[in-house]
């Protein structure tokens, strides 16, 4: 298919009149940036645009839902990411995509055409309060670690011990962008806000019961932290965190 | 008038016939627990039954009612506590009520026949996150001397720079019961109850912006407080997180 | 292993350099205060801190988890709580912990190095407003017991029927502390805080349906208690609330 | 003007055609029921349908707007009340309507071409918690006397000393409906609940701060009320309860 | 067991010395108002006390407690109501207690020693808005006969189509008190109250879905409704409706 | 049965007295417009009142009310829309409803007397944000399809991927309403709404998690949107937004 | 300035490098579309793309800002609206642009190149339920004048007297779109909704007190309306109400 | 005062006896992070710890106490930073403290010990929605440059007008961090977020009404974005997310 300069350049040779050129200009802009599917229109222009393909997210799609989107998006990309996939439902993907890999505590699916590389000098720390945050965690440290970073975890370290942390700060201090999925009242990620110079990205977990509102009073703690340095993504979204804290990691590995 | 014991031993000698004792028990007790006051029925039964004399909340009182209470309560009681008073109010009240102290920081009105004393052993630290949480933290730290306990005060020490906390922890673990107030994240209060082995009573501030909801967030934070040993009151309580820790460091005395 | 007092000596006599003397010492306080699990970082200095060993949360981890963390901290601790433990959890977990005890109606498990005691003096009185309430008003019960406190048991005498709680007031005047377990509108905490001289820790249950809010107006209506002396934890934290008033029990005792 | 029985007879005698019937029907109809003025539409035939005139909700209305209903309701009614009402509208209403009296506390006005009588047999009891919740019962008292109720008041009786509210149970008991103003945690109305056997209309107050959410505290504490026999109006809405209590006393001297 | 009189007149004679007096006196009283059952105390005062004996309120207890409970208020009471109670449990309940009926839309089971009969005069009307409201709206109506009240049912009448409610207009008006049951945005109780001059009892469904929020738009609807003479219950709470209503139609005939 | 017509006119010939007149009329009314059914009034009246005969909302309702209901509806009507009806009792009624369909992504049944026309010129766009959101796109176009309008649809073209929405733009403007569905942050909406220059119905869905509060975040976004021309509708109510787009439509071709 | 025609023409002819016609296209583009005034940028391409053009919400904005936007807008626009103005900010304003005018119940400003015309056949009706609803109607109303719509207003007819409504419902029925703005329970909108076949835009008015949260109360019920046939705006929105009538009213006309 | 080194060396040495080097590693750790002022303690250890020193938050301070931190600040550091100072508290601060500077859109005041450099190589893009989001984005502009960073701002380019932000895309894609600004709906970040690959900071503004509950709709868009890549501040947090993006800009430079 033609690309821009080429239809540019034949409206200047004259090869092409006006309204062909308008009609060509459209599909050829599509083409390259939707795959349609019917029920979905997967966006192909992602990776350019924002840097990291479009990532699959599992709930309420089904198993043969996912299935298309994976074989489709195989065609345009070398990573796909899927989360927030139970197991009955990775074990039909997996079944069907080659060289496709499901962790079960992250609850996500992972495929590579090439081997996972960490491809950024610099890590990132994904430092959780207690063992019931560790899903959100770790969909946030595999996100990371598919957008080519390396990642520290810091796990178990909430405030009610707070030692635990306190040996843990060497690593945290060193990594380039530091995530903290904490539930109950979220008070992990003022004390780490206070204590590093680094972004710190607090992912509230659902973690807790009564007036923890599945989350809402981590939120809100989160979003009223007296420590600046602290931005907060929505509850159990451990997805967004680990992007986030992949997209500084990369864009300081550009500027190299 | 009679005592109970009175009455009763009345109606064992026939001095009283059954109707007349119903009478007479039930003016006994009325004139006893209650001081009508046209628009407020003064419980002065408060403080042989809950161990002080009632408080006189001043918001929505005028200077007037308050001084009718305080004049009625000065018949009845040693110790007077008014709390949530302007200094506009404060002054008419000063003017009226020979002896009561104005604490303008506290916004509060105290009145004692005798000196203030500390009267019992062991002290109470009241913690609070930031310099805007002093006037809760005063309020805490002023009722709690009304009701004879030392106070120690630890101000500005919010996790943002946690190490100012931590230099002050041997004072903080010595106290029989520890007051924390602090807004925004109120984070302060699960740090404290990881840290020390006294009950924590946590005060959540309106101090904050946006997402605070006027105290909200920092409330449901120590209500979700991850570490033991906290127990928490309304927002801007202080009055109520002074009264509790008085309460605990008079009953410890009493023991002795 | 060697303690602080050791290795500040061997810096004196000159057996050690600066820097070895700087790693002995972050080991020597790592190892006597976080036992790694994998999955988690056991707390053992908890005890120390703040007087009572880390509690286990059972909601959310699983009983290998469970036995795991049980199996280690038996080698720390003398008494090991685990709360919000089901039925069927609990069951594979006493296969394997010898010694542990299911309670039912608290869904808690414990167990004791030596036979548990009441080690002090004084009680607790445990409080509820209907049958409803038990489970709450039983962990919080178990828990105050397995701090070494009595506890007596004061259920069902909501306000409905007030005498009923009236003919029980003398039995909980006397105790040190009082838990009030209530769900629906919560009004038990501020009539029972009204009428006794003790720290009252009132915990809203979820009881309840519409605009109760799945505890929520307790929750509310007891912050908002008009009688003084009442401190609230979260809903259905019958464990904060009788930690808290284990706490109180505990303090008091060993001032005697 | 002509009646409906007149109408159905002309259409009988033949004296009106069909549709000219629909046309006087449709006039004499509106003519009976609304009192055009403008920027309001008076409901006149409200006494008929609901048994007391359309009340004039004073707050965002000018003095002006509210002198222009009120002369025009004195021609369609004895009597007139209008509520939350500042003293400033007051003196401006005052002058310009011949005997009306504005009621400062219940920030009310009332007029009457007759002298307000008690035309009931019974009595209404109104009750609140506390001084502060005075406009609101007064508001409440003021209209039940409109609707021709006696009106016994028993104030600032809370449960904080809930021997204030036993020594006034007579009282309350032998009314005919009971209203229960309280703000803060409202759990007077459920102790009132549990102690009689008239309806009680349960009134929330705005009185409380932080946590009380402007009413919202004791609101839902009256929604969840523990005791049956309680039904609720919105906060503050004194009017409201008042109108409801002097309702059912109204109904019941209607069956006599 | 002796009554008050008794006692006092021993006290008199000399029979009874003052300790023991107090003693019989508490025994007395206890005895009277309060049946112990171990998990539950039966306030058999209610009766005397407020109209009605204690209603068992199903959700969250067993078969086996309700039977209990039940075989116990059968020595005290002719009537027995249980609500919330589904179809399994009342299966095992109809086994063991003679005599009682389960009603299965209002989720209900009565007992009567004697014939349920219409013992007042007046009726109580009970307005729905859906099909989907009938649940709630059965128990109230339920509830009101179980009072001795007869019950008028309204149903579907909602106001997508008001000319279904205006019509069955006069049957609502000649009753005595109106229970309004509606879901969604319960507009029918503004409209109802708007129409009939008797107290109306709203109460909100959990019918709707999305921002209804589970019944709170309902809710909040009822609670500000424009027009007067109507009073709120809880979200769901047909027998709170039903018994409101009941006690004012049997008031009223206690009257005549 | 008469006419209004034929009763006026036998009142005017004197074959009928008025108080015959009265209760004929009355039921004239009544047979017109309620059908009655035990359980529910169908409005009969309904599609000459607002343009469409009584939808039917298949959550809790059973499949035989369902089927009673439709065959009710059958002698009235011409077209029956029933929705949230899930397979099980889409099986049952397709049993029993000879000629109705099940479309199961809408999950809504038809019936209809004629085949489905599109009876009006121009056409109805509706837009959806990601596939998720499909369900509810679905009960709105195939309702405004019912209506006789003509849909078309353009699926996941949310903002995250922007130029899928451009790209259908000529299609979106040319339409004579537009329905946009969408989850998570609703910003769809605002963006359509800034680009066409008819009417968008906005409808929020309840896609999302943690704080989209299950369509609340949507819903809040999509009231407070900047751009005008949108209005909105309840959470997941395709069917309110199909049916509203449907009637701007059919009122357009009205005219015309 | 070049047309896109020309400019491609001149690409086809050679007059234009690829580059040149690059920068060309936008410069183009943004001097059509965008007026550069600092502080801001106005939308001068909205009127072509949504049909009306940037309106100026007053709120936040000083007179000099609206002053200097409205001067720029007269060189794109033949009208102007401003809404949310206050008299004073008012006065600067008419003060400086030439032949605008105030309308102080609708708190909006208007300024017309020609006289305002009633461009359109058909009517849009703005009914209100109170007097203190009048702000927003009359804010509706002016807007969809201002679109040139014809407005027919039926104000003070809300449903506790609802016989003022239904006199006035062939007046209502007659139009091509209806507005309704109502606080309180907003229970208009869903009676307006069930008897009209146009549609109704539901504009909640934050017009009550209490549990009527600012609007929330009537936000709800009309979103959860159970008649079809109506959308919702934001709280207090009348220019989104009348807005969207009059796009409404304006479409249909553009088809005639 | 001793370094680190010193006392360990002293010890080494055996100059220094254990006890004694206790006290003054202590002493000395506080002299170096802590500076005493009676009502504040600043933590002036925070710019080596988190790479900024503490900001001044001015709401609810005084100007005196401004005054005394600032002069204190200007002992430790070469830059000084304070938020949400108003014009009166500027002009005290201003007369005492030498060369510091008020911003009055961003409200903020600035105090340099040198002239204020931009350090870093790379930029900040800050966008805002509507001109009255422009305070918020000023503050988060000053900060960020506060911190060495230059920043590019792109005002006014609401989703309304969606071309306003397409023309100014290629500045907005080349800065090392996007913060977006945005009241009511808030969709702008979604937008934003979706067409770059370098982090967005979202922070909602209160700007809006009714239903946007003070910034609570835009909040809960952000949190929502559909779009991946974008984190959230607190309401009105112009200062958190400028600190953010200039903590993200140093870290970058740094690598360099």
């Amino acid at each position: 298919m033609s690309t821009l300069e080429d239809i540019l350049k034949q409206v200047q040779s004259g090869e092409l009149d006006i309204e062909a050129a308008k009609n060509q200009l459209t599909e050829h802009w599509q083409s390259q940036t939707v795959a349609e599917l019917g029920f979905a229109q997967i966006d192909t222009d992602r990776e350019r645009r924002v840097g990291f393909p479009e990532v699959i997210f599992g709930e309420g799609k089904s198993a043969e839902q996912m299935i298309a989107i994976m074989k489709r998006m195989k065609e345009h990309s070398d990573r796909i990411l899927a989360t927030r996939v139970d197991q009955a439902k990775a074990d039909a993907i997996l079944a069907e995509i080659d060289g496709a890999a499901y962790h079960p505590t992250a609850r996500a699916i992972t495929w590579f055409r090439h081997p996972m590389l960490k491809v950024h000098d610099g890590y990132i720390a994904v430092v959780c309060a207690g063992t019931s945050d560790m899903p959100v965690a770790e969909e946030a440290a595999l996100t990371a670690e598919c957008m080519g970073s390396h990642v520290e975890r810091v796990y178990d370290v909430g405030v009610a011990g707070i030692h635990r942390l306190f040996r843990r700060l060497p690593l945290i201090r060193g990594a380039n962008a530091v995530v903290v999925a904490a539930g109950m009242e979220g008070a992990l990620a003022s004390v780490v806000g206070g204590l590093v110079s680094k972004p710190v990205i607090a992912v509230p977990t659902s973690i807790g019961y009564g007036a923890s509102f599945q989350g809402v009073a981590a939120l809100l703690a989160m979003l009223n932290a007296c420590a600046p340095g602290i931005s907060v993504v929505n509850i159990d979204n451990g997805f967004g965190a680990g992007y986030y804290a992949g997209l500084i990691n990369q864009n300081m590995a550009k500027r190299l």
